[in-house]
């Protein structure tokens, strides 16, 4: 991969944002310039290795799905979380079949849940972290919920990297490009402690008949406008580095996984940022001795844009307006949210807003403390929903 | 690569054709099983590093070239035909720039020509090969000449492989799969004579505000049919074998190209057939010498579903009546083409049909007998718009 070079990093107390970087060749030839840096395929593979990647699924399209995962490189594994209908027909089973088929045509590790199994819920109930239940002992509905049941299968794996990409895709390459761009980014990165996040190229929506290739969505706008004002508030400099606060195409080091903390519903992306900033960011108040290691190491964060246009299924206006509500309510809360940020955020809520301030959302804790290995023996003794299709045997 | 292998290959005289296969995985494991053979990337990357892939250009948006420019891997050369407007502002000065721009990033082979470039016509009428000249000397318009164009310097580059990809396309992603899948094509094949058709999983149209993933297009279904009548006629067994009769996404070896006539307009993809079909087909007649080589070894035609969909510019009715009229007529006037086929076509033309009978297709004989090296050379000495920007050497 021939990938540009990032043309600014923002310094942020411990936490370093790379400014966006455009991937110009996904296969390259070995050839770098000033601008851009390469990236061999063997290099993208030694990553892939030990990467997993989650996808979240609720009764998307079953051919979606399955477009989805033909499109994810055998190297890695895959984990799919679902929170589908089990009336009939059973959308879940339809699932599991799908990935049934494809492990047993490709031999790829592919493992499955669904979010309500209640041996799931009981699982978290033992390891002592009962932040993501419902009163009945269920995991919540929740596309975060889900995620954190996919981390803690992918810790189970003893797995580096963890990166999430969406069901309702409908173009497989550009999924294939997500996973390649997540390797891309790791291979760049100094620190084991790090993220990185996709910007679409387009993100093309159907305007009177036409395809019209937008390149910003109005809630992402303003969600990076708040997540930079943060930042320049404290810094004194005005900055527009964060082009990614609502990237629901993310990837992590697992030991990142472990320090953060992560928001419910449509804030978790931004919250990432609002939570490394209020931990580790400039003017942070004295960290614990567990962060002490991810603070010396520096936590760094790359922005990557996709050569890829991302077409997605269309969610509609109540979507948009709670993943603005949702977004904003992360930073309004921040630590470094000063009264000048929290006014402009109210103005900007205006009529979203239904109380007089913004909610806390809710926020689940690191899941470092549990012990995924315990976790997913649990599963495999009494977990009807739990399947695992190991990777077949290279002779 | 996984790719299922073909269910059934129709042998028809010399000629074979694979039935569909479809992509299962692009980035496979090594894993085969008794329905999908495994291609690995290397083997890909061998057959990529004697691949041209052209690109036939006539004023697309230069985000669409730029975004496929950069999808081609590496390891194939690019041929960009341009017959873009040149009056002010210049489309084809702004085309070699951001291929000029894109060659100074990765270092890929590329060349650009302009079809209307005078030097081009005269090069052409030097080789003695006026067939697609217009009364001035110019190269006609048409994609068909700027593909007979892009061959010959494929040629001159000492190609085994040829491909074809079009401008137009909004998923970079597809078009990286289109060129694997041709690679992965002739990984398969065991002549030497071969091509590679794709066929989309999904051409998704823009249906009152959503999209609508349909799987076939009306010309290429009526088209198919009438190729599969021209065979079942003389086999007397009905076959839907056929596919890909107007795959504009298409790849051959240059033994093939070298052997072909070449149809104009819209029948260039299904004249293929007719003319494989009326040469070297079921009760064709006494072969020549030139072409007794490939009929022993025989003509394979692989016809690969891909994984992505295809979504490109929409053209509109008149460009679907013109398809299908150029594809039938190329089926009417087979030497295969019995009375009761004629009249099928004549019932299916209806009213499109503004004569009593389909006219023939201007035909362009075979470019075997250019010398590729001497037409370049004269290009490379006074043709104003050529440009050849070499492969960086690596060190």
């Amino acid at each position: 991969m021939l990938i540009e070079m990032p043309r600014h990093t923002e310094i942020f107390g411990s936490v370093k944002i790379h400014e966006l970087q455009r991937v110009l060749k996904i296969d390259s030839g070995g050839f770098e310039n000033p601008r851009a840096k390469d990236i061999s395929f063997e290099e993208i593979k030694n990553v892939l290795r030990h990467f997993a990647i989650i996808i979240p699924v609720k009764n998307e399209k079953i051919h979606l799905l399955d477009g989805v995962l033909r499109a994810i490189p055998f190297d890695c594994s895959v984990i799919v979380v679902s929170n589908s209908g089990r009336e009939t027909p059973d959308a879940y089973k339809m699932e599991q079949e799908v990935v049934k088929n494809l492990h047993d045509l490709t031999q790829q590790e592919m493992l499955i849940i669904h979010q309500k199994d209640p041996e799931l819920g009981f699982a978290f109930y033992d390891a002592g972290y009962d932040h993501l239940l419902d009163k009945d002992g269920l995991v919540r509905d929740g596309k975060a919920e889900g995620m954190i049941i996919g981390m803690l299968l992918a810790k189970s794996l003893g797995k580096d990297f963890i990166g999430f990409t969406d069901a309702d895709n409908y173009i497989p390459g550009s999924v294939r490009e997500d996973v390649i761009d997540y390797a891309a980014g790791f291979c760049m990165s100094e620190s084991p402690y790090s993220m990185v996040r996709l910007h679409w190229r387009y993100k093309p929506k159907v305007v009177e008949d036409k395809l019209y290739f937008k390149k910003w969505g109005r809630v992402s706008e303003t969600t990076n406008k708040y997540l930079n004002l943060l930042i320049s508030t404290h810094t004194g400099f005005e900055t527009r580095v964060v082009v990614t606060g609502n990237a629901g195409e993310h990837a992590l080091t697992t030991k990142l996984t472990d320090l953060l903390s992560y928001s419910t519903g449509y804030s978790i992306e931004p919250y990432h940022f609002v939570y490394l900033f209020d931990r580790f960011g400039v003017g942070a108040e004295t960290i614990t001795n567990t962060d002490a290691d991810a603070a010396n190491a520096g936590i760094e964060i790359f922005q990557i844009e996709t050569l890829n246009p991302h077409i997605h299924e269309e969610k509609g206006e109540e979507h948009v307006n709670s993943m603005m509500l949702g977004s904003l309510q992360t930073v309004y809360h921040s630590k470094l949210c000063i009264d000048y940020v929290k006014s402009k955020v109210l103005e900007e809520l205006g009529d979203i807003l239904e109380w007089e301030k913004p909610k806390e959302n809710i926020i689940m804790p690191p899941i470092r403390e549990i012990d995924a290995h315990k976790f997913v023996k649990m599963l495999e003794s009494n977990a009807e929903t739990f399947a695992r299709f190991e990777r077949g045997a290279i002779e």
